[in-house]
């Protein structure tokens, strides 16, 4: 592995192409770094200036007289690969590709230099982001190694001076984006640590620098942006460390548009995935997705504040000196799916001692401005905190005045040190910067923004349910299954496409459904076949030629007796054999008629970067109008496959409505796990897999599976 | 009606109960008046002060030597009636009482006090604003008749310089968040004309204020706060005014959660009413809902920008010269519903021309820093504009650098004027103020929320669609019914609950569905009427006392043949008679069983506020676990009926899923016209409707009104 230190935290850097015309990229990165206090040393590399900003140039990297840990190429692209092959044979460990024009130029030449760049940085082992990287910053260093305007002219050091050290990363795709991040943030007081643009990923990728990150142990919060994940092993692996770690990522990725996915692959050369792969995987890893630079920043704000005390639930107590600003922050907590539950009578009775008659203390705590000029904004928090029934604090609040909050400066440090459940606050009008860095200074996160406030609450409760869950013994993977041997002979042996019962009997070695009825070559076998059942019988053509058995006319539902039985198998032999001529039958199904049930629907697909994935929906009208389906990477553990079941929004159904019975929750969550089991280990030779509809009976009765399906990789 | 004018342009003011003390109310207020250069007189009155921040106090609001056009009440809650009194006698024609401690008190006190202001109000013609009012602004006079925070030390002019006048008005119940939507919005050069919270509404609400202004002529643009609707008729009035002036109204209405509901009652004493039925009824009006302050200014400054160009459509050209930020904001369209299509192949060409390779055309429109630096941000915006198959354009910039848009500044302000599409623009960093000035001036909305650009957006469509449908023909209200008389006896004649036969009676006199089958008896008559219908038959215990037959045992279904009918008449009473023993049959209803279709519910409900409302869904499921219903007011044209339709998420299953026939949707939307007119003839008389299950039938077949109940108010 090349040495990410010394891209991260060089001491000398050379600027490959440094120019003094700040019109020009080349001439703007020095000239942004030139702002900003770094210690180490520069050196411009140019062929046609002797000195440039101050700084002596030299002509060639070979020419720098001192070992250089970093070299900044702002070069021609046609001139990039050899240049990164001469900064490797100077002993450069490190090199930012700030060039564009590679992987998302169209046509195939670029893409070709930029394995080439790959394969020099391995021969050289060296650190290369880019190329088409927008640079990086490290508020420690006080480097800004890009030309983004976000880092010009600052008005304001990179840090927050009352922050020791940095304990946020922002590492993006995007430059432009990922330098927002940093704008948008730095203004809400937010303590940088790094913020890296990764460009085309031709080396380094988005989480080899988180992992890197993580192990120098100085990040707590990563604000990511993706355009798509090119090592998915390596995602997991460190988003998995992360949340051991409890250092909480929180991404937006692009490519909930067809026109976002367009863009992606014209911008940086990405293919974006979908959408819903990757928002299955960050649910499953505890990543917090938000939908903007503002929001992310905000949740990260508020992470950083409440790492230690993560709440145990949603219940939110709020309390207000404006009744209306309080009221509307309610109706946003229930938005983001938190209760504002009335406080229990104790907690009212302390609290309702410093209210006027006008004021209330059910929850939203309203204090009007009476109580708030008597007690103050802290003390009225802190005492709504110590009601029992709830799980997290928001304080509204008017942060406009200057000064406004002196007198309490002592109480808002206590407050920010000594509560034991979250916090977040927001002023409803703009806060004075002498309000915003008192709360920051005193450890509690001030948003201006009413919906990311409680978006902010409702992500530290998600958090720590994944991370519970991620440290929790039900979230062992499943036990290996031990007719895997079995089954891997049967799938050897069948063709491309195993129809139901070859399907089905694969299937069953795994515990997923029972082995299938008997397979009947005539009508005759039929009967005898349907008559040892006992009861009405399903009759299904089997071929892997139809798919669609239904729409070919080749299943026939409720048959009894003899004659039933005959006239159904020749009617969904003549009808299958009419709508697909050239089919291979290999005979009928003959299966007792399934109990009712909730129907269900169960499958596997291969995402393109990940892997299979499990789909996990209610069946019909429900995935055909309301996509009332979940995913998940496999094999799901026991936590996994409920929390799967639990984000379905007709979960309520296998409870039982109308006066149907409970359903067989326990049998339907070892289905799923043996088939995650089941999809991980044919990961290889499998495609896809199709239960549906899958019957889930009532409680204690199992399930069925009525249809299934395997397609074999090609 | 009293004098508007008095209360928002008053000549001449008086501030009773005026205090030197700037800690309290009373002293804040008449500060925060005089840092603002209001050209009108001040008197202060005071009884213990003769002389307050430089102004000659009275001690009484008779002994004010001039005629005072608005008295501010900033006194004790108990002396406000008396002193309102004696404004009267004095002639003053407006007032505003700030003072808290009425309605919003617990116990029934301070409601009747309240009802003593409104009584006095109205003996003395008085236009009154309050109590519990955070006052009001106005800056074409720089009035500031408020003790807001938000009005305090202003760093700026209310108003931003190159606008001659302001066109957006924010009425709001809450102070705070009124004055919020100021602070807010001023730093975004909104161009404000009144900031006004009514309080308690004791006498004025919001909606007298929107409507004066209306009348006015000033405002352009209303940012609403509501916490509930006092009186509905005026809402609906001023409501369907300003939709067919073309003045937008962006509203906020708390309530989406019972914590909020709770506040709203002791915050200002409202009622806060349903949620779901106010959505209703802002969706009928064309009343776009905002989530947030910034939201709504954000959404104010797109309407400002695009009031002579709204959108025709929902397809989207965005033009960045950052690729990440240009995708994420096509991610951010997609997500309120907006499309962001591939342009068309000549206006690509176009924009090719002055593309770099590693640009692109097809949109987002990312010219990459070449392009920018090259033609400018503008001109590429123009370009992108010209694309025949877009309706809105979304220019993404940076805006921080000082003066980064100097050398457009012209072709900004031709793409300000000239366009004729609408336009938002969103820098991803934040701006400079001298960008903020230029794209104020310029006449286009320069946001720094991904996410409420594209909501803005979608906020002109829709506002779009919904002026075209108050503007259309096909909004008539329905003709009145020739059959009302004699629906009016039916139902004048019955008990207070019509059970189905009864009401299907009824609502058949009004085309709703066909009148009933034959009501059985005896099981003799009930075989009668059955082999008369000639088919399989439903039967259906008839009683006022036994609404839910089903669960009463009192419905059996697909009866064929006498023994069938015969067997089910007496199971059914013996059923209906076991469950419910005191109930008094009418009889059994024999009806064919209707044909297959879809699954509908209509109902009609009365809401507090608003009186009937008509709710449409699909049934089953649909309603149990999705609560697919929309609900609208009565009566509904055909305008509003197919939209209230197409807001179904399922609206799809009319148009015939998985092999099912297209469904007959004009039948139905007849059926809902005639309900919705029903309702509206018989709002005193019927408390509630429900027609569940209506089955569609295919198009031309009609639908069945399988069970009806009508409940009479009391």
């Amino acid at each position: 592995m090349p040495d990410l230190n010394a891209l991260l935290n060089p001491r000398t850097i050379a600027i490959i192409g440094a120019s003094p015309d700040e019109t020009r990229l080349r001439g703007m990165l020095p000239a942004v770094m030139l702002t900003h206090p770094y210690q180490g040393k520069i050196f411009p590399v140019s062929r046609s200036h002797e000195e440039i900003m101050g700084h002596q140039a030299y002509s060639s990297i070979a020419g720098v007289p001192e070992p250089v840990e970093l070299a900044i190429l702002a070069i021609p692209s046609r001139f990039v690969a050899d240049e990164l092959g001469r900064c490797g044979e100077a002993g450069v460990k490190a090199a930012l590709i700030v060039t564009s024009g590679f992987a998302e130029e169209s046509g195939e030449c670029g893409k070709a230099v930029q394995q080439e760049l790959a394969e020099i940085a391995r021969a050289y082992d060296m650190a290369v982001l880019g190329p088409n990287s927008e640079g990086f910053a490290n508020t420690a260093l006080s480097i800004a190694a890009t030309f983004s305007p976000a880092m010009m002219a600052p008005s304001k050091p990179m840090l927050p001076p009352w922050h020791v050290e940095g304990r946020v990363a922002v590492v993006a795709q995007s430059g432009a984006v990922g330098f927002s991040f940093f704008d948008v943030g730095r203004e809400k007081e937010l303590p940088f640590r790094y913020v890296v643009t990764t460009g085309n990923e031709a080396c380094l990728e988005i989480f080899d620098l988180v992992d890197f990150m993580l192990d120098e142990g100085k990040t707590d919060i990563f604000l990511l942006f993706l355009e798509d994940v090119k090592s998915p092993q390596k995602f997991k692996a460190v988003a998995e460390k992360a949340l051991r770690m409890g250092k909480p990522l929180i991404a937006a990725k692009l490519g909930r548009s067809q026109a976002a996915v367009r863009a992606a692959a014209s911008h940086t050369g990405a293919l974006a995935g979908r959408y819903e792969t990757y928002a299955a995987m960050f649910a499953h890893y505890g990543i917090t997705i938000g939908d903007s630079a503002e929001q992310m920043v905000d949740i990260a704000n508020t992470f950083l504040a409440n790492l230690d005390r993560l709440p145990s639930g949603r219940r939110i107590g709020i309390s207000t000196g404006s009744g209306g600003a309080g009221a509307w922050m309610a109706d946003a907590c229930a938005g983001e799916g938190l209760e504002v539950p009335e406080l229990d009578a104790d907690a009212r009775a302390e609290i309702d001692a410093h209210l006027p008659t006008y004021g209330t203390s059910q929850n939203p705590v309203d204090g009007t401005a009476q109580a708030i000029r008597e007690i103050g904004y802290a003390e009225l928090a802190r005492l709504v905190s110590l009601a029992p029934n709830i799980d997290g604090l928001v304080m509204v609040a008017s942060a406009r005045k200057k000064n406004g909050f002196e007198r309490e400066r002592d109480n808002f440090f206590k407050l920010g040190q000594s509560l034991e459940k979250p916090i977040a606050c927001w002023s409803y009008t703009l806060p004075h910067e002498t309000s915003v860095e008192l709360f920051a200074e005193a450890g509690l996160p001030l948003l201006t923004n009413m919906r990311n406030c409680a978006r902010s609450m409702a992500a530290l409760a998600d958090y720590r349910i994944a991370r519970d869950g991620a440290l929790d013994a039900s979230s062992a993977a499943p036990e290996p299954n031990t007719n895997r041997a079995k089954a891997e002979k049967l799938v050897a042996r069948s063709g491309p496409v195993l129809c139901e019962y070859e399907a089905r009997a694969v299937l069953a070695l795994y515990g997923i459904g029972e082995a299938p009825g008997g397979l009947a070559k005539s009508a005759d076998e039929a009967v005898a076949i349907a008559a040892e059942a006992g009861r009405a019988v399903a009759l299904k053509i089997q071929s892997p030629d139809i798919p669609h058995k239904s729409d070919a006319g080749g299943v026939a539902l409720g048959l009894e007796g003899a004659d039933a039985v005959r006239d159904g198998y020749d009617r969904i032999i003549t009808a299958a054999m009419a709508s697909h001529p050239d089919a291979e039958p290999r005979g009928v199904l003959v299966e007792r008629m399934a109990p009712a049930g909730v129907e269900f629907i169960l499958g596997v697909n291969r995402d393109p970067t990940f892997g299979p994935m499990l789909l996990a929906g209610f069946g019909g009208i429900h995935v055909e109008i309301w996509k009332d389906t979940a995913l998940a990477p496999v094999p799901l553990s026991q936590f996994s496959a409920k929390a799967l079941i639990g984000t379905l929004k007709g979960a309520r159904i296998l409870e039982g409505l109308r006066g149907a019975p409970p359903s067989d929750v326990d049998a339907l969550l070892e289905t799923i796990i043996a088939l995650s089991q089941f999809a991980t280990d044919f990961a290889d030779e499998v495609a896809e897999i199709d239960l549906n509809p899958v019957i889930v009976h009532a409680r204690g009765e199992g399930v069925s599976i009525v249809d299934a399906l395997i397609v074999k990789q090609r």
